[in-house]
Formats: C-alpha cells, structure tokens, sequence
C-alpha cells in the first residue's frame, strides 16, 4: 500500500489561523515535506507549524527552491534538479507507505510551488493518492488586516503578479478590486501607473501579513526598502 | 468599556477547516450573530460551528438576508431595514460591553456580507472595535478538491459574478484562470460562451464545497438543476 501526500495550507504566517484540520493531518502523519527558500534560511511553513504543535520524533524532508526568480535557463536547471531530488525523496517513501504532508505557506491552490510536485508525482505515478488541504490565503488574510472587503455583491477582483505591467491599466479600469503580487521589483512603475489612474489613496500595501515584522502602508509612496519584499501585497479597492 | 464585535470567517462548510483562532473566539465570546438565507432555514455558519464546538450558554442573534437578490427597489427596502435591525441588535450589546462575533461562511473579504455591517457600524461610532479573523475561502476550498491550481508562476486570475456576461468572454481571453461565482442563473449562456471560446473541457463546476450533498462536474453540459444554486462556483483554467 503506498502512502498518501497531503498538501497542507498553513496560512499566511499567523499560527492560530491554522486549520483544525491541517493540525490533525500534520500531528498524524510520520513525515513532513517542507519548502525552503534561499532568502529565509530555515523553512518559514515548518516555523509556523512549530509554534502549535510538537515536531519531536517527526522526519522532516527539506526541499530547497530559491525563490529569486530569474529568467536564466541555468535557474531553470537547478530548480528542475532540486525538483527531481524532491520528487525522488517523496516518492521512497510513499512507495513504503509513509504519509507525508508537504506544507506550504498560505493556500496551496494560490501561486504555490506545491503544483510542480503534484504534476510530476502524478506524471510518475497517476494512482498516487493525493489530498489537498486548503488554507487561509495570504490575499485574504491581507484584506482582512486593513478592513477591506476583496468582493461585495456584483464586484469583480483581479489578482495579478505585477510583471504584467502593460496590462496593468487596463485591469486597473476594468475591475473593482486589483490585487498586485510580486510588486516588490516593480514598486516605481506601479506607482506611477497608480498616480495616473488617480488610484494612489485606494492603494495599501502589506508587508509579511500576520508575521512578527508584519507591515502596513496606507500611504504607497513611504514604502521602505526593507519591507520590500516576496511576502508582500498591493490591494487597489475602487 | 464597549465590546469588540469579531467578524469570523468560519470557512466553506467542512467544520475541520475552521481555524484555531476562529474556534477560539467562538468559544470565549458570550453572543453569536449569525446571517440567515430564506434559502436555508437554518445558520448554514452556525451548524458548521456546532459540530465543533458547544454553543450552550450563548446567546445567538440571529440576522434575516434574503439571499435571492432582485433588482427590485422593495427588496432593497427589506434588506435595508433587517440591516438595521440587526445594526440594533450588535450596538446595544456591543455597548453594554459584550463581545460579540458575527459569523460568516468561507472568508469576510469574499462576497461576505459583513461588510455592510462594518460600514454601519463604523458610521455609527468610528471608534469601534471591529477584528476580521479570515478563513478559508470557498474558492479555494473548491480549487483544492478537483486539484487545480489557480494560479502559479505568473498566471492571472479573474473572480467575477456571472452577472458580467458581456465582459466574460474578454476575461477569459486576457487571464490564465477565470473563477465564476453565481452562475446558478446564467448557465446557459455561459456554456455557449465557453463553447465558442473552446474552453468547456477546461471548465469546471463545484456545488456545495466540502458539504454533505458537494457535486463536481467535470462535464459541465450535464450539470442537474438541483446543483445550481448560490453555493456553487465554476472554475475555467486554460
């Protein structure tokens, strides 16, 4: 009997906003899978989950993807190897019948590297038993941070990465609510689009939602560098 | 000293996705409001919480919204008088210093209703006490269980109520993924857009997430009228 692979939200980084279930699964199972990117140095999902429930007595399998993004096809090819060894490590122990929960940070359903392991798993084996635990989406718990609703009634909200900066105008006219992900490399340009749109007060920015350094900008242009970062989210609510 | 009215998200439907934080402060405030379709009869929030935990000894206000929304200005007149009814109802305790916690299915920046509330209680008295405590988003819920990613690298995504007929076929165009909320009463001409567009094996239809009676259509030409209704959602994923 082979093992079953659960992807596990475990929210934006809050760990009361665990779900019962994630911490059910996760106290279950014999065998963690977690990400970990260059920047953060230990895994910020395991991190989480150690502040609710013991880890003692667990395996925990690191997968190493750096998140820096580049358009190098050498970037490709060290992130498709960690990929591979990933995959390889998984599946052992699945084939042994060993639960495993691969955790990822917020949803897993919402721009989570968790799909490329899904994909491939079942590219190798498409009986493997696979179970998706939703969680509390960083966009969500953002919104609910600065008292902004995402959608009411007849709403329509776009959530876009923010290399889409040619588009940006267009999406910005269309749609009622604009969530910006990735906008940490493009800050200048966005504000300038927003500034043009006379969009710039019903812009905020949060920073690493929900975590210890958490940060809040009602005011786009005062940003900091330092909170400038992957973990961050621009809402522009109309 | 007023109370503080906590507005919880206690996620799509299966009671082990509530978060720990929703469970703890369901369990140490003395009152519940809970909303209440005609559709139902019943808290749809309040039932999934009673399977978590006991609710002896709470008081439960229960609010009236017709969820069936018409165009029709005497609907508006209903809907705005049980607003303030129910307005009434959460100041007088909010006053008497009791802490209250407004359910709301799936997450509060979702399409929830709460946020009606929170500007009538705000205008009311600006220094309010209002905690958005975010949950797991149906959405979400839904794009887990047919294990689908929204969205991944830098792939857009589009939720909109299927209100927008005219604009779909121009979102299903530009994004990489389209969430479709409320398509109960325009399935018809969704399914010829999605015809046209080639997309209807890229669509599909989840009724009810996570509930007892939860349906999926990976064919959604052959959905059954008794799943089309509010607490469904389609999802295109070119």
């Amino acid at each position: 009997m082979s093992g079953t692979l659960y992807a596990i939200g475990v929210g934006p980084g809050e760990p009361e906003l665990l779900t019962l279930k994630a911490v059910r699964i996760i106290r279950e199972v014999p065998c963690l899978c977690v990400p970990k990117g260059k920047e953060e140095g230990t895994s910020l999902a395991l991190d989480i989950v150690s502040k609710v429930l013991s880890l003692e007595g667990k395996e925990i399998v690191e997968a190493y993807f750096p998140m820096k993004k580049t358009k190098s096809s050498e970037h490709y090819e060290t992130l498709d190897t960690r990929w591979n060894t990933t995959v390889e490590e998984i599946v052992t122990r699945l084939k042994r019948g060993i639960d495993i929960a691969f955790l990822t940070i917020g949803d897993p359903t919402i721009y989570s590297t968790f799909f490329y392991l899904h994909d491939r798993l079942l590219e190798l084996n498409p009986q493997q038993r696979i179970i998706i635990v939703p969680g509390v989406s960083s966009i969500n718990a953002c919104a609910s941070r600065i008292a902004t609703s995402l959608g009411l009634a007849d709403e329509k909200i776009a959530i876009i990465p923010a290399t889409y900066i040619e588009e940006l105008k267009d999406i910005l006219i269309t749609f009622d609510t604009v969530v910006l992900m990735k906008v940490h490399k493009v800050i200048d340009k966005i504000i300038s689009i927003l500034k043009e749109l006379d969009l710039l007060k019903k812009s905020i920015y949060v920073a690493k939602v929900g975590m210890e350094d958490e940060a809040v900008y009602y005011d786009i242009t005062k940003i900091r560098d330092k909170d400038l970062n992957y973990f961050s989210i621009m809402i522009v609510k109309k």
